[in-house]
């Protein structure tokens, strides 16, 4: 099917994708003067006594602004605010939809990062949290450290975390389905923007021992040229001995590739090279590092990706609904790599029995962002 | 009827009074590739390629950032961001229910005019125009007056304008229940904020010749202290000669008062001290600035109030969800005094043979935002 243009087609009929609805009665002289003036200035006045009761009284408690500057949209690169919109709304759909989460879509006219950071603190009053989204490398790690310490909601950016969260899920069932321990793989990530890093984080929490990480120069190692300070932070934990090389190099043997990064950049032969068992996330969009019939072929035991039309959708959409459901519930001021360990755990475990096929379970399937949000209020 | 704790009990019960809603389906893997990943990359390439067709392909065509700082709500003062949210949100749904408009509540964080200003132009593409709501005068004129010259989208501050257009379409009717001309009435506007400021523009538009104003330290005069760039300027127009005096000094022989300042400012006394066929507009809030029973028991012709439980309210929701629908559904980049007069002459139009009892249709006509944006787009 062409999506494209069905989806132009839509988004042309509806002018996007959402809408503001009244959860109240408007239809009386007395319905205006209990939702409006001036019957309004009860809720008003008890707020302004106790701030707290904002989270009770208002939107504010089931609300979160999903936040871009149009840096790094799907794989179209630096697009600017307005042409983000369209994935900014998806994405506030898609909370409503999964996790009954009322999103708004704000996007940002700047691409600084003090400003971004100073326009979310002013706007934050009205919101529970804020999903940030398609923010480039490196700057979306300073706009996220900051926000998280400086305000006081939830605040986490998908592209790292979310992602992160439902490689994790997914990783723990391959694993059992080839037998083999988290502790003693050996994974290569290919991809040093925000998905990689978000993806490597979590997986270190999770237990991964021996993990090689590359951008598009190779393998990533202290000293080596293009590297940043969140490269250098991360090669220093990885690779002390900073070795280097290409991503042939750090495949061979391997038992994991991770990619969140270019097209058709892993070969049968890099596969082959792999160890017995090997699995492949292949999430570059819209087409991923390797196509999955030519990954099985040469010997991989599972392959993931993000796209739909191939089994074990790597998507997103399991992960954030639930995680600041959770948040939101629970009144959780942080969003810490605890939790997001804990919401993994939790979306692997809802495959009874993972095999080759099936690691994860549809973003379709019925509760999973309940399973979620309860797996983060529960890990506190 | 209790509306307060009615209303404070709804708030509670709903958590707020609106929710996002998806316009789209998303039932089926087919409908997510269409709503998001894949499709959703060519509506964002669309306007890439022509930033115009955000207007087309997003919410943006349909949707209002309510803006405010907390600063003057309602008649509570400044009770901060947080503790406005539920006047915000009643907007927002009634820009909906009235006008077919997306509106969003969007409290700042702060009261400094530059901060909001710079906030709001950065939020700003992904909103078709701005309603600014409840900040303090005066720093809502010039909060107001930089958007308006820096955005290229409508800014309207509806304390005055939402204000001005319905008492407009009022007095309108008032007059020829009373026989009298718009040229030869003396107008007395008890308050010089923001409501006060909008009435008295909008009216000079509309004809009145003769025209006093007063803050709560009497009538307005260059060179009187308490004074400020605002109250000059306007002064400079309709007191040339710098005359001062009390409320009852300019009520004497006056055909109008419109009070939008203090609660029981004006007495009976001086209504009888006013011309025959006295017009009263008494908008204080939550208690007028003279009963309507008193003034109507003075001599008074016609009393209006904000209130819904009087005869003849003066509500803005007659005004703002048709300006914006009229500004929205014409791509306006600005909304001018030439657009409100002829939506306050539309407005007026709208009740056929005006009385003491009806000068002003109800908000719950149908058709009222129909009207007025018709009004505003073709008053061009």
């Amino acid at each position: 099917m062409d999506y494209s243009q069905r989806s132009l087609e839509m988004h042309r009929k509806m002018r996007g994708k959402l809408e503001i609805q009244p959860t109240v009665p408007l239809d009386t002289r007395d319905d205006l003067a209990t939702a409006y003036t001036p019957g309004v200035a009860q809720p008003c006045l008890e707020i302004a006594k106790d701030k707290n009761l904002v989270w009770d009284l208002t939107i504010k408690g089931h609300s979160v602004a999903v936040v871009t500057d149009g840096s790094a949209v799907l794989g179209l690169g630096n697009i600017g605010a307005e042409a983000a919109l369209p994935v900014m709304e998806g994405k506030a759909i898609l909370f409503k939809k999964f996790g009954g989460i009322d999103a708004y879509p704000i996007c940002l006219a700047t691409q600084d990062v003090e400003k971004i950071v100073e326009t979310v603190k002013l706007i934050a009053p009205g919101f529970g949290g804020i999903n940030l989204e398609d923010i480039s490398a490196p700057r979306c790690f300073e706009v996220e450290r900051r926000l998280i310490e400086e305000l006081d909601i939830p605040v986490m950016h998908d592209d790292q975390h979310g992602t992160a969260v439902v490689v994790t899920a997914g990783l723990t069932n391959a694993l059992k389905v080839v037998g083999k321990k988290i502790e003693d793989v050996s994974v290569v990530i290919s991809g040093a923007g925000a998905g990689g890093m978000g993806v490597a984080n979590l997986l270190l929490v999770a237990g991964v021992r021996h993990m090689t990480m590359l951008d598009s120069k190779g393998i990533i190692a202290v000293g080596r040229e293009g590297m940043n300070v969140y490269k250098d932070e991360i090669a220093t934990r990885i690779n002390p001995n900073a070795r280097t090389g290409t991503l042939a190099d750090a495949l061979r043997g391997a038992d994991v590739f991770i990619g969140v990064s270019q097209p058709g950049i892993v070969t049968g032969d890099m596969v082959r090279s792999m160890a017995k068992g090997a699995i492949i996330f292949a999430m570059a969009n819209p087409v991923p590092e390797i196509m999955p019939d030519e990954a099985l072929a040469a010997g991989a035991a599972i392959v993931a990706t993000g796209r739909s039309d191939f089994q074990n959708q790597v998507n997103n959409v399991l992960a954030f609904p639930g995680i600041f459901k959770g948040a939101l519930e629970g009144r959780l001021r942080k969003i810490t790599p605890t939790m997001r360990f804990a919401a993994a755990k939790a979306l692997a475990g809802m495959v009874v029995e993972p095999t080759a096929e099936k690691i994860l379970p549809s973003p379709l399937d019925p509760g999973v962002a309940d399973v979620v949000s309860g797996a983060v209020k529960n890990s506190m």
